[in-house]
């Protein structure tokens, strides 16, 4: 495979974006079908934050991160930085520094299938990362790798620009093409949880709500006292 | 094994569980002779929480949330819902909304050998969880499983009202029929633990505390200068 | 191996240790030429501690602490307990009583590659610890092991006398007679690093700040639009 | 918990357990309403074996064998040891010179939620062995534990007497109770099984031999060309 | 995402699928420039099978086996069937009736990110699975997922007709539209490795044959007697 | 830390290797006081190897092995070539290309705590390896790390020229200073262990032959009917 850094990449539309970010992670994987969420083992460094946009990808080795001081100039305001790797590693990849980098080109925030350092320096500053690990294991730069090529990260499947929503119930990606969908189904699905949720709330039971007794009764569930 | 819904339950001893909240899960665990413990990779979703109540359970299979559905109509005000999976599992079986419908029916908190969702929401609402995973993943209502029969969650055996205790420590299992006697035993423990905390910040030594001099030197410790 | 109690141990210079404990882990680790970190798994039970302090050592049996007992005296203010097992295990080997113990001796806290309970109680009162496991498992006092003698904790070879330093990246080994010289580099790095976050936060890309782009052009690196 | 051993339990019935010995671990568990499955974590130490019988169950401390000793008095010719542990351990609790005295016993194998050692030389004297780990570490017989008491092992609950169906597909609990159910069950299911290879094998499609046709076009299946 | 299965596929050419199938994983791998390898908990269910062919792919919910039914019929003789799933789990998927169909329409083998179970079954009749468990736990048919599409199994990218090589180093993923230029790679290496082997048999160090000293030396390698 | 090789190092006695060799893993691992054992992680790439060697020790960096190839010119006939690593890794660092020149050398087989590959060309040539994984990952050669320094290996604490065994059951480290008294004392065992297993084949129950029915009635064991 040729190292390669694609510059021109087209990103998920902006508006979709936004309402994605306000939506969250479990709404919009709901909304698109269930499907592109990375692996749980994905958890933010520190809680409570909520990021979405459109991804910058790099493939990356092991104990390597060479490529994401690429990758940070092909970062424009509203942008995530998504690392995968060639192998499971937990090394440090990315720290302090980077941080300060990517925010200073205004990226929202780092998914990386690798392990994080500088851990409370990073939250000082309010830069958000969902990480494998924690690790202050120092990394080399030997080695080079692709940016902007479709990459797996965390088992997910992510093509450059595709929409990147994170919080602190993991990390979901939407395709590019399916944004605007996904954001119109996600808003309907959210606007109908409140109401489910007002009538929960009051103590009506979901098996009334879902109208759920004649299916489980059909299943062949039995009740004894 | 066919799937049924036990709707009456014998549950542990309200006063015998009320002071189980209050002495924690470390402490009844050595109570009951150490033994009744979930494994370690049962964590809270949010810190500082701390639960005791009887037990309504359920089997499940994994990602199904049909069974929670059928299982809360179960709930009695200060119960705690407790999950087993058939199979290892890590999909989120359980979000806001069903957090909304249980903390309705007063549920005082839910044991999860799954994944969990909505994790700022449910901090939000005051409701605790204590999971092997947290995971946006959603999940089917396709298959049947049971309610209040005995159920192995975290490789520990629960039985429909047995005592659930958890805490930043963990969470553990108090047999319906040893709750009072547990209390007792746990009562007695603390009171103990009071006075030897206090020796102990005076600088006074468990090597002397506990008299453990002679017995390491039977057993052949040797001190070199 | 014949169990002992090593009373007479040479301790990392304080002043250095000082400067660690300033520096924190990630640099530490890097002027040490990148060795010395223990394994991810070792993570801190409560958030923002930051400890640097001579390791006085403990070979300890899976879910048996008797050892950590012995160790408590042989512990002088500004130590660093830490213990290492010969199989693993993630038994709660440690909580509350221990660590008012501890804390009574000055030590400024404890690295255990095994579990740790009374997570809040020990947060309450200060006294951090870094563990693999959180576990309420309670554990006997049956078997013999040794103190400051050579222990492997968590993959890092530890000296009674090293070292340790430990905040929300990790704990890393830092071997007694190289405390100062590691110190020295240390130092060095970290005002360099001063100056480089300025440049990178200013908008300066690593890239050119590092004089990347040539080396990546060397070692075949394309863009592509 | 009071450490108990108890002497007479009834066993699950024998010709159920021959038959479930020639029907193994997949069908017995499909026949059981697919329960009773231990965790895949369990492996047998050689491939090939195929046993079957009723459990003698033993309850002990991670890292300690004497209750291995107390239980093999309590076996009988056909019987299987199950052994699970009050905690996560890969200690080596078994070796050749229990298996010998297993053997003696007429014993037909052991299921360990644990380690095992002398890999080769159970190989060689055809002693059947499941288990979580291989590890030559050596244990203690410092702490009791229980014999005939109901455990939990790798997942699933076992009672005395139940019965215990191992091949290399791994391990699987039939409760005594339902033994001859499930062997009349599984008898069944295998004569169909039969039939069914032998369409498939010509060619078949399991598509058409079970009708998914339309549920599957019901369910919304797309085909493309 | 709306479940479809595919029906034209393009596949890998087929004398290069042949070729590689002699060069193996290892030397299949190198060729493609170290990219395309699965994740190593994928393992033979037995060990010495060694096939290549390209893939039809599915992807399937967790604990359900119903696309596997459906994918059987995309396949053509040679065909490698591969599994990935929307959320981990070793559940045991595919067992000796799905193996014997599968044989049936001459399909070359099973690549599966789940579990595998009648591994006995499948050995005897010699049909080559890699799995990341053995497990009998047996799965439901209840939710569609999709056929030929691209998926993700065990962290690597996998399109309709790539071409899969596995043997006993893991499986590989070779790009359709690179495989005729990886073989070539691989060839040329394959013939270059002969030689070095015997070099190497011959006593010559691969310090002296890859001319390693001057490097090392510059790298700061030193020597201490 | 300097990346230096050591040329000159002490090797455990030949004699006592060879006796060793002949005890295997678990014997030498009981007569060494129960300690110096890898974790059980490491396993034979092929099943049946048994050997013992003073070990040749390399830290590598994760997916370089770099230093392997220097470290093969230090290997002389009888040796164990150990790699451990800086980090977690399970890359494909050592193949049949290093495994013909270590065979050339004389070494008797290699332990690393990383992955290995050409699992099936290294079984015919009949070289040994015991590894933490399997996997055909390619690696670089860009990073220096050490030959003949102490080195962690799986847990467990290496210097060179100690004595390394290892077979079916795993690997352990005597040291060298202590492997003869380790020899005698595993001798003594071994004498023992084949009095026993006569006895414990004859029927006789080891709650006998080790004299524990008082100790556990003391301890408090009841047996119930």
């Amino acid at each position: 495979m040729k190292p390669v850094v694609v510059r021109n990449i087209k990103r998920a539309d902006s508006n979709a974006v936004g309402t994605m970010q306000a939506l969250g992670v479990s709404t919009s994987h709901e909304a698109l079908g269930r499907s592109g969420l990375m692996k749980p083992y994905m958890r933010p460094i520190w809680a409570g934050a909520s990021i979405a946009g459109p991804a910058v990808t790099v493939l990356a080795q092991p104990g390597d991160n060479w490529m994401i001081h690429v990758a940070i100039e092909q970062c424009q305001p509203g942008d995530v930085l998504v690392v995968g790797c060639t192998a499971d590693n937990t090394d440090g990849m990315f720290g302090d520094l980077l941080g300060t980098s990517l925010k200073a080109r205004g990226a929202k925030g780092l998914i990386i299938d690798a392990g994080c350092r500088d851990v409370k320096e990073l939250k000082d500053m309010g830069f958000p990362v969902w990480s494998r690990a924690i690790s202050a294991k120092g990394t080399v730069k030997a080695t080079l790798g692709s940016v902007n090529i479709p990459v797996v990260c965390a088992g997910a499947l992510i093509h450059p620009g595709d929409a990147i929503v994170a919080d602190d119930d993991g990390v979901v990606v939407v395709p590019r093409g399916r944004a605007e969908k996904t954001v119109a189904a996600a808003a309907a699905r959210e606007a109908n949880e409140g109401e489910k949720r007002a009538k929960l709330a009051s103590g009506i039971l979901g098996l009334d709500m879902y109208a759920m007794r004649e299916p489980l009764e059909k299943a062949g569930l039995k009740y004894i006292d």
